[in-house]
């Protein structure tokens, strides 16, 4: 089982069989929408008992460019499932239809830290050349899921330069999955998850568009993984479960069935209107609950959605040309969002690798070979 | 296969063993949730080419009363999937926190007559009393779905004494389903739609309450349909297609691939304020995306979500005591939501019998025996 | 008093040296508005004590046509300040950013009504050429105040004809303004009040655009108005009260302080998208309060902005070109809603003629010499 | 002239005789709410030309803690006038309903460093005991305005050790307004803004309830200031401008007409819920445009509201009674609301000193003599 998860970097859910719906990029990843980059830190160091401020560190950051390096803000919305979580500098986006800044996504008590330093990027770099020169303000988009069962997060281990270090190595094509970056100590339906991403191509005669989704996923308990409409994770209920100390302290008297949460950034080259992008936004827990998830009360699962079209849509001038699609045209576009969602969680699974955090704390990647029994049990197997 | 779907109404999906997931009620129906009744009156009339304002017609209203005949208004809220559609009375709904009407369910043509007449029944009827005696007013809330391939829709044949009939005949107990009341003329996955429901019972243990589930049905398209994670939709491509003309005079280049709506009313028990409830509308999408649907541009997926709990809340004092619970309780409830929404459209499908209305137009009952026997391919079957 | 209220009709608040700030369009309507018309039926007859179903009768209905008979979806947005009231047809504004159909304003008991005339109104005038023929659905969308203290509302008397005449009858130019069409039974604050509009030109090097307010006015306590800043409301506590039976039959132990609502409608040939037009729509409570309004809890705050800009915009191709203008340059937009929402107000007010309905119950035309007295006593006066 | 803006600390607008309505509490601020405590750190240091990362240095961070040092979380709601700005932690406010942290202001640059730093104190001063010991996650509240004209904004010198002197010297009563904590280098209408702080008490027959307001005002352009109705802006449009460097390197080609922010905190002892709390945020523009306010374009305008009433709502059982106040007796909430958001607004401005940062640039405090001049000549004068 370790074998087969070994190597799931290279070979990705659907190269095993796993029959997704729907046409993928050459990437199979967000970076099939042009010009979108991304970069991640990983930082795992340290080992044994937890001691704050010390380690064992599991966690990182990821970087997400929606044109590189290059300054041309993207019409942009959002929507949130279920909201025990945090993504900075939504209300500008609501407010202004655009996203100006790159997004970020690490754990939940170094959000603060990636915002700071992503202003202070920003302005080191120029980035908002040559809208501005010496002044600007922005409010950097960072998000986050929480690594805490194997992390030190109190430590809040990461820091400014590792954000700068994101941003600046972020590139296209490519992407790494599983326990990389934001997604390093993250747990997806009990096994390893992490950072996952997935594209769709529109047909031609709907538009040719293409949709790029990456998650970091950290959500979902067991029971309720279904992949591809197979309930695996019912069959899987007491394979390989991860190990770690009940958070203590708590006085509640709820069972605490669901931790963690998702992170959804898609982005897209059709040009849609910063409502239509609302819309795209509400599509992604349809492709999230393929998967089993349910927007639980203890999940901040919160989705950016935006569109690289309309370079030119802030504009300097008093009027300016946009291109739109009507909303009879969006179907498409409804359908590859869910695909891509669903395909991007999965790939994160496939992607996680067993790891070791604080006080020992295990998780297990996917066992993959297990699965694949499954989805022939249950007749859902391409190959 | 007729002869299975003539039996629909008394036998049910789960009936037939479907596996769906979670505890039912004793109707698995809305009214499980006690106080709740419904009342169907179906309007069948006429046959052949359509002639406005004559015919046929196949149309109707569904009428649900959250406390029946009393009047204590209920905490609520709502959410949309996908807006194209109306539900009348939403705007005090979001401002009070609560429900004080009945809720109706017709076609896109008579909301207005429903509304209208659902109005003057609340005042005949002495609705409010004791609350308010000769002077009231209030937003009664009426949702609606197309069935203009099917019926003679801009005849506007439901009229006030229908919106009576429906409401002073409500009752709690067991509901018909399928082409029924509101859910006359509908069609669902390219089958024959309609009126379906479901609830579910939470563990004692995490309160006990009950989650209802009533959904007029009428959209997606086959290829969408899935059955407990089964492409049934898929295998059954070129099975009983609907017979229709399609509509004309359009000169959209884009496919008309959607169609319909779904009306979705969900009731509980459960001690929620009208912030939680939204929480509940907001898993809606997700059990409806388990049969298949996508929110599709030309479909209303409008969803309400009352609680029948604090029935003092509506109060004439400075203060009131109200029960809550609390939000880490809440899983439970949003699993239960997606399970009985799931259920609740599939028993539509199971309830559906074939019809025909304007212009020999016709869409088919679901074809139960071939859906077994494809279940059985998938071994998803309990029985 | 009596006579300066009656020649409100031709001279309007600013007229009479009140003093506003900003530029008028030629009519200072939202008329002003190219392509916007707008129809009154104003409904009054019988007189002395309340007979449900006979009278007498104190109402009307308002109709306004974005681009008069001509069919071509405007962006569209909206926002409520207090819902306690209802305008039909919002979902698929929020969800598309198009209003597709004629607006509607009416009473409380007849907004069903009203919306089931619209829609046959638009099959019958094939208002929908040539984008379709035979077929087509929408969402009307009416809105309505309450006139329940002077009319027979529960006896529902806005037929189906008087919508086609109000529809029909629409016009650009001047409008009439106090107790007409949905206006005719309205009271503000303690005053009659009614139908008010105004309109602002926006400076030719922000873009020279027009934004056109209309108002149904019937919100307010005596105490709270504002004129130019100035207490007037507080001045005339004693002037002038309405005289009619309180409502009888509630139980509330609140004081029943607020009666009424107010419907705004707001059009603007700024080429604004539907996100933007939110923001129009959130600064219309600016203007609102500061005639003294607090969007009381018994209030019908609701709004509603459209863009006569990009009628292309509805369009039947997979893409289309649409001229936007940049959130930079909307400050002179904000400003100008705010002014002209506040003059439309008052210009309801001044237009306001002493009226008796049901039971004798009488509200007075504003008495604008004791007005103008008090503007000259807070050195808030322009002649 | 500076004489009078020196002895605003203590003397306050309405002791000049300013007419506001309504009826204050003793401190006449949001610490007349019971257990809500306020502390300031304010950072004055360096003189001259801006050396980035070095100074000068006109920043600081206001804490408000809703119960002081005690964890019981707050009912609470949020809402944006204009979303040109950042509050974090609003995703789980929207989702749960409660607010679980401190909330702090600061400027734009340093929302990270003190998001991160609430963190760390929350953990360090184990501020969730007895609810949790060892384990906690949360998501701070933590919003800005822009200093950058008159700090070195970039130089983010807010650093944790300020965020934790805030935080432990929070307390009641007397709150310092003006130019310290968050509010050290932020102008407002053109003059030295800052912090503000008012309160009104509901008669006792409408609940005797509190609402207490706290500003960090720096918005508005001169012309629009409005005090008590009388446009003091206009008259006062050429004197003290303030003096600094036009922003340079923008090439839009927009007026900068409007800068800056406000960012506005209520709390109450009413017993409203999460929807209710809704309600009171939305009334925030209301009291906020008396003053002139129109939420610019450039304005990050993010209210929060919450309850100290229903100390015991977070609850760890399964179901917990609340106590709940109707709708109907809202109207006083709503109007003390609009009420204490506009004298915070204009304390904000009588509490300004002259301040000279960056470059020079210098904003002058309130000429307060030639302002009583001004409403005198309007007859809006107390005393």
């Amino acid at each position: 089982m370790l074998a087969s998860s070994l190597v799931a970097q290279t070979k990705r859910a659907r190269d095993y069989g796993i029959p997704f719906d729907g046409k993928t990029g050459r990437y199979n990843a967000i970076t099939d929408v042009k010009g979108v980059t991304v970069g991640h830190v990983t930082l795992i160091s340290g080992e044994g008992s937890l001691v704050k401020d010390k380690g064992p560190i599991r966690t990182g950051v990821t970087a997400i460019l929606p044109r590189g390096k290059e300054f041309a803000p993207c019409y942009a919305n959002w929507y949130t499932l279920n909201g025990n979580g945090d993504m900075t500098g939504t209300h500008w986006i609501t407010e202004s239809g655009f996203l100006e800044t790159p997004v970020l996504i690490t754990n939940t008590g170094n959000v603060g830290t990636v915002r700071d330093a992503a202003w202070r990027w920003m302005n080191d770099r120029k980035y908002y050349t040559p809208f501005f020169k010496d002044y600007w303000y922005a409010y950097p988009v960072v998000a986050e899921t929480y690594d805490g069962l194997f992390n030190d997060i109190n430590g809040q281990h990461v820091k400014s330069e590792h954000v700068y270090r994101a941003l600046d190595s972020a590139k296209s094509g490519t992407i790494e999955e599983g326990g990389v970056g934001g997604g390093t100590g993250m747990m997806c339906y009990g096994f390893k998850g992490g950072i996952g991403t997935s594209s769709r191509i529109i047909d031609s005669n709907l538009g040719g568009y293409t949709i790029g989704v990456l998650v970091q996923a950290n959500h979902g308990r067991r029971g309720q993984l279904n992949i591809a409409g197979v309930p695996v994770g019912k069959e899987l209920m007491d394979t390989l479960r991860p190990k770690f100390e009940p958070a203590t302290g708590s006085i509640f008297k709820a069972p605490q069935n669901e931790t963690g949460s998702i992170i959804i950034i898609l982005a897209t080259d059709a040009p849609l209107l910063p409502d239509q992008l609302k819309r795209l936004a509400q599509r992604i827990p349809l492709g999230l609950t393929r998967t089993g998830g349910i927007g639980g009360n203890g999940s901040g699962d919160i989705f950016l959605t935006f569109s690289t079209a309309n370079k030119n849509a802030f504009s300097t001038d008093k009027e300016q040309q946009v291109t739109t699609m009507p909303n009879e045209f969006m179907n498409a576009l409804f359908t590859a969002t869910i695909q891509a969602t669903e395909e991007a969680i999965i790939n994160a699974l496939f992607a996680g690798k067993t790891l070791t955090g604080i006080n020992g704390n295990t998780m297990y990647g996917l066992p993959i070979d297990a699965v694949l029994k499954i989805m022939k049990k249950y007749n859902r197997f391409k190959i």
